[in-house]
């Protein structure tokens, strides 16, 4: 099973294709940048590009995204949701599922702990998965934290349907 | 010059479109409605597919889509900008250009007066083009608003060039 998992933003979004079998596999990842000199639809349209070519190259089973938590910049966060939209769309149009979780569901299925630091989340990622080789930046870390999440709760809801 | 007019929203969205030779001609216009016992992710598919099929039926020139303004309700704000995203990477997908205006702009634009009500709004639109037979619903007033602001300011672009 593969998991495509988006850390949404219009700045930097979180990528991450991760695939378990026995254990969960990070594909590939990354933290995709538009150039904040283009005007906003253009930006737009790049990141559902590129989420569309990541579901045509890794054809993932589901799409994982974090939900937008109340924020105190309701302008940021409005840029947020469209770009989330956008590529919520992709999901739908590709016929994939679309999986949604809130930060605090995202802490708790990686660290145990819902008011987790970055640098816990950090942590304990990079023990769950294998993350190779380089550093990973913040948008890819929270992208990978996604998709674990979705098989930490996708196990569950199997469990409690006693698949 | 043909443009699809757009006022973005999730349980109900106003689609128009508007051709200016010498004067405005109103070619279509709809309330699309997605029901709202549907999972949220299946509603933006629905609306990005309905916004697609109009591109390809009526070829616009331009896209104009309703800025969305400040909202004392956070929730429904963000998920109108879901929506909203989703429609913008429509028009970027298919190549037209996206103009985007504030509701106090297309009130100066249709009524003359930024605290224009509803109704005002709707006797100007009125006159201002011929919307054939049958009561429009609000939603495709506004989206014809929001064509009538795009032919409005185009033209005022136009002459401020020198064109």
């Amino acid at each position: 099973m593969k998991v495509l998992s988006v850390d949404p933003g219009y700045d930097r979004l979180g990528l991450a294709v991760i695939e378990k079998n026995k254990k969960e596999t990070l594909l590939y990842s990354e933290c995709y940048q538009t150039r904040n000199d283009l005007p906003f639809p253009e930006r737009l349209g790049l990141i559902g590009n590129r989420v569309r070519e990541l579901i045509s190259s890794y054809q993932p089973d589901a799409i994982a995204v974090e939900d937008l938590f109340f924020s105190k910049n309701t302008k940021t966060a409005l840029k947020v949701s469209e770009s989330r939209g956008v590529v919520i769309f992709q999901a739908i149009d590709a016929d994939i599922p679309v999986y949604e979780y809130t930060p605090n569901q995202i802490k708790v299925a990686v660290t145990g702990y819902g008011k987790a630091s970055k640098i816990d989340v950090y942590t304990m990622v990079s023990r769950l998965i294998d993350l190779g080789k380089g550093k990973k930046l913040d948008d890819e870390i929270d992208a990978i934290a996604i998709g674990l999440t979705f098989f930490a709760l996708y196990k569950n809801t199997e469990h409690e349907l006693g698949v």
